[in-house]
């Protein structure tokens, strides 16, 4: 995914979101919570995303909480959410 | 690690503190970030503390900032510090 992304606007988010069940516009960032079956679920899951995250050279945001995997996105070089985010949202949906 | 850990004093805390480079205490929690050489490496790191703290059955907050993993300890069921924060800080350490 090498060079720049521009920032979505406003409509570009709502309409990527609308495909995206479960993930909430927080100004810049895009965020989703999923819940595991177990703790070693939840790490397994951080490590899958990783793995995707390393690919496309894009890393979320990962906070654990015993089984809660809180998920959180944002494209910093380009001050805001680009295509960038909104396709690494969509191949962490397909994981989980 | 069974049974009922009791909260730590003050005096106990401060101990184990001095044994635990890096880690400090912010009210019932202690707290570390650690930074490794790669996001590979920071997820590694995770499986790696992950795998601690499913066989002692206690389970750090753990948030990832691309390379950076903090690490958030408290006994939560005894309202305080306990000395299963403090060992699992210890083999925390001697992991990293």
């Amino acid at each position: 995914m090498g060079g720049m992304a521009e920032p979505a606007t406003d409509s570009e988010i709502r309409a990527a979101l609308a495909g995206l069940p479960g993930w909430e516009r927080d100004g810049d960032t895009i965020r989703k919570e999923y819940e595991r079956e177990s703790f070693p679920d939840a790490v397994t899951f951080v490590v899958r995303v990783g793995f995707l995250a390393e690919q496309v050279d894009h890393h979320p945001d990962i906070d654990v909480r015993w089984r809660k995997v809180a998920l959180a996105l944002s494209t910093h070089s380009a001050g805001g959410l680009t295509v960038k985010d909104f396709e690494l949202a969509r191949r962490i949906e397909a994981l989980a």
